[in-house]
């Protein structure tokens, strides 16, 4: 059985996902598609990262940087018009306390930086006119800036596939399948959607770790209006077969799902990743249907049913065609 | 008959449209390439829908959007601005009814989210000031992420490919062909442009739904200058092979599109789709030319013959054919 | 002959330009890539050619737009204030001519579209006030779509691609080759070069022209530092093929040269375009090399030598080789 | 020996680098992948490049050009402003000196060109209103060009792939292998990763320069989460066969390396290109790994280990492999 399993393997790519066959049995990719990796050893002043950092954060900490930012400029050129003396302002000519004084060139100061210029306040002489000056350019790029990641921000291809919890061995075609179920969350429309499954694994007794194409019934549809159940067929070629649901849980399986697809709405290439792991999978059960035609002739889509299994007998035939072959 | 056709699916790709082959008899696709699906289910809140939807909502109702997004941050402003006091507001010493006092909140805000600022009036407490300075960053930032939108609304890949509203069924190469034409409406220039066209049916008495790819005469063109008419030739591997148009009636068809090119004006890969169903396909007719040659070499396109078609007298070989085989 | 070529035609995908064969004998593609089209019966109104007109017409119409749009806006509302009544906005109090009055409005209005705002004249009922609220808006909108026109234009995939102004036919291996040279204009760096000939003739006497793809001695560099020079050789697969200039002058050709690059600055894919006519063919000339190594090890690269010809004499093998076939 | 790599080279494509096999023998590309190529000939009026300009100069140069721009802008018009006659202009009625009108001026056309308009200065005639209404102009398209440039400079396509400072020829499969190791310094998940490694040479006492593509142990790997050494199995269809470290230094040879991938954060493709000279090949040495599974099942990557080696003895067999052939 073994050699059988190592043939197999020469036969197919080894290893082209890139993980180290000595990685271990810990998660490779996450949930999320994410690689389960530290880095280390990165240069410390890493400026081409701050595009991509303010790009990826969430919302609510990219509104508060925008606001920290605000509030950090405003204070230091309201301390630059402390220091240089609020008399070089207009109005500023009545006596005040210091506090004052400064709060004063704190609004004067956000009233320059977003080029608002109301004027009860303005500058009077060539320092503080050129503070203002540049202030209020600095002002202009910072809101350039903003409007430069707030469209990069919501343009950026942001896929939002679903992935049935767990996946599923079904019976298929006489025999049984490897199936898991996605569907698109997003009200765009996909289209020539591909995918690729990978399953990495390590042999009882062994300590390397294998890596493996899973072949498909089919790695390829051109629309996706609906819901697709990816069907791996557990036949002679696959490292399903034969191995009982506790067989499988030994081999410390990782199965990797990589999906690609064309975003029609935004003309972009997106990538969705997956993986699912031996606790994740239910033997014997298969998916039920999440759509079906309504009267009026439109298919009704129901995103809600994407996990829903039902309980299924599966044919005892692996152990046999084990003994015959 | 029945069991020929069988052969004939088992050997192409069964389904790879993604439609299932139990959604009964309704259109899959609508006319604009929209898929006749009605999603329920997702998530009560969809933030990353929001973008999606403000891209793609008509002219009308983004610009609408926009006034009443406008008018709503002002009448906020106004309300708090009228708490406060107007009297933290200059110019504003002079008696007045509430709802001046209100009103003239209002146009205080709206110079304040332009970063108009007058200064006419002008804020002069901490709070009121205070209040100002959030205003204008919110307006510079709201009209950044209206910036966004608008470049977003404009750049987006948008096709406008023309289809004959019918198909033909016109002679071809001795035997007929399923033939209808396309054509760019927009004056962008389409290259590489390929087609692939495939069918959706039920058997007579059968109510399981069967997908199939159609041949083609020529799937690709590398430029797309003037017309281009898309022809199945109706050989041994049609499923419109020796059948009547009642038959082809009988079968509820659907006559899938996908049309692919790349737009060299924007650099971007775009997507088009229709489909025809039976009432929307002559038997016996041909598409009349829509371009010829002017004296002075160049070529005249005329977009308002897309649908100019001619009756035909079709060879009468389908039902021979049948018998000799 | 006319035999041999008819076979070689049907060898080869006929007509995959999408040009047809019946369009006589005029300039199919300019020199510049754009087809020879002439487009009629387009709907009279065409909103989705306006973003494709703003980003492809010169900089000097653009310009002129943008400032006619905003001298006709500040115009209107210039009307609008003047019968508003000035007296509406402040220091305007004085005694004024008719005129005046307008010139006033005219500036207030430029104030306030852009919103400047210095506040000298500022409105002060419900209408002035109501009509300055909307008109910054449109200002900030206007600008946020000037915004993104500007970024539109700027980063449009624009390709420079340089081709010789003749093509030539030289000695090569033994026998001649059809060659045109090519090099990039722009400093961005182009790769995965790919490029595809074909050809367009009518043979003497026929009505109905062919199209036909070249054979060439390499399709595709990876890199594309320098120059280089594209080579069709001129083997009995040749439509050129022991045809003498004024043979090849009698069937009227047009070369069809498309070229496709990944821009590697910009990450985009470029594809550039153009034709070459009879007169365009030097028979019995080679390229200068374009390019020497410095003696610091550096190469050197002359774009201004990209037509540099000198005169070759052609081995006379045409004639006997088509006797000995 | 030498005929024998000839032999090999007929084989294979000979030179689809696009570099001349007349360049001599300096480098062809340098560390960061750009060509060691100087450009001559260019047109003198090159508006094209401006946007590649300044998107590709550094942030310094950039922030530099926009600071000079906008005071050059100022400067001129407050020439213009002085020339029209500072008391066009509001609350400039006091006596001033000429140098201080100038200065007026300047600190006027600062407020009027960000769009601040403070309103203390502003203008009263026909002529200063028309230049403020022309500069306010210009200074909002002004700044929609810098919005577009600042969007253009953080979205472009930035790849930071590290390569190790040098390849190493180490034990490979019972023979050697010729190797360099690469690592994504970037946090950007990089996804579909291709490789394509040439060489240049010369043959001793040849003065023609051989360019050949290398063999690779794999070619592609679907994810790049960690590192990922690139092997080229030095076998007989290898040009380093059977040749000393000294035999190669004699080959003058230059390794070019292009790496493809599809960023995943950006859905954009992006290129690494980078080349090895001789005297950055170790032989006998290998790569230490760059990454190892923590307790918790997490893999820590080490991007400071890119370049980590350790010396290894070369199986003493390419001489009797020789021998025996």
């Amino acid at each position: 059985m073994a050699e059988k399993l190592k043939n197999l393997f020469s036969k197919n790519t080894p290893n082209d996902l890139g993980f180290g066959t000595a990685t271990g049995t810990g998660r490779n990719m996450n949930k999320d598609g994410t690689f389960n990796v530290k880095r280390v050893g990165e240069p410390r002043f890493r400026p081409y990262e701050m595009y991509h950092t303010l790009i990826t954060i969430s919302w609510t900490k990219f509104i508060f940087l925008v606001l920290c930012f605000y509030l950090s400029v405003n204070l230091v050129f309201a301390f630059i018009y402390y220091f240089i003396g609020i008399d070089h302002l207009t109005s500023m000519d009545h006596p005040m306390t210091e506090t004052r004084k400064f709060i004063e060139g704190f609004f004067f100061s956000s009233q320059t930086l977003t080029t608002l210029g109301y004027g009860r306040v303005a500058p009077i002489g060539i320092l503080a006119s050129s503070v203002a000056a540049v202030e209020s350019m600095m002002g202009l790029l910072g809101f350039a800036l903003a409007t430069g990641l707030l469209y990069g921000r919501f343009s950026r291809p942001q896929s939002k596939i679903l992935y049935s919890r767990h996946a599923v061995v079904a019976p298929y075609k006489g025999a049984t399948g490897f199936m898991f179920r996605t569907s698109n969350l997003r009200r765009n429309q996909l289209i020539e959607v591909e995918v690729e499954v990978s399953i990495g694994f390590t042999e009882p007794g062994s300590r390397s770790r294998n890596f493996l194409q899973l072949d498909l019934e089919r790695k390829r549809i051109n629309l996706f209006p609906t819901s697709w159940t990816i069907v791996h067929p557990i036949d002679e070629n696959s490292p399903f077969y034969g191995r009982t649901l506790e067989d499988v849980k030994g081999m410390n399986p990782e199965i990797f799902v990589i999906l690609k697809a064309f975003d029609d709405t935004f003309s972009q290439t997106i990538y969705s990743r997956t993986s699912y792991r031996a606790d994740e999978i239910i033997y014997g059960a298969k998916f039920l249907p999440m759509f079906h035609q309504l009267e009026n002739g439109i298919t009704q889509l129901d995103l809600g049913l994407i996990d829903a299994v039902e309980k299924v007998e599966l044919p005892q035939m692996e152990m046999n065609q084990l003994e015959t072959t």
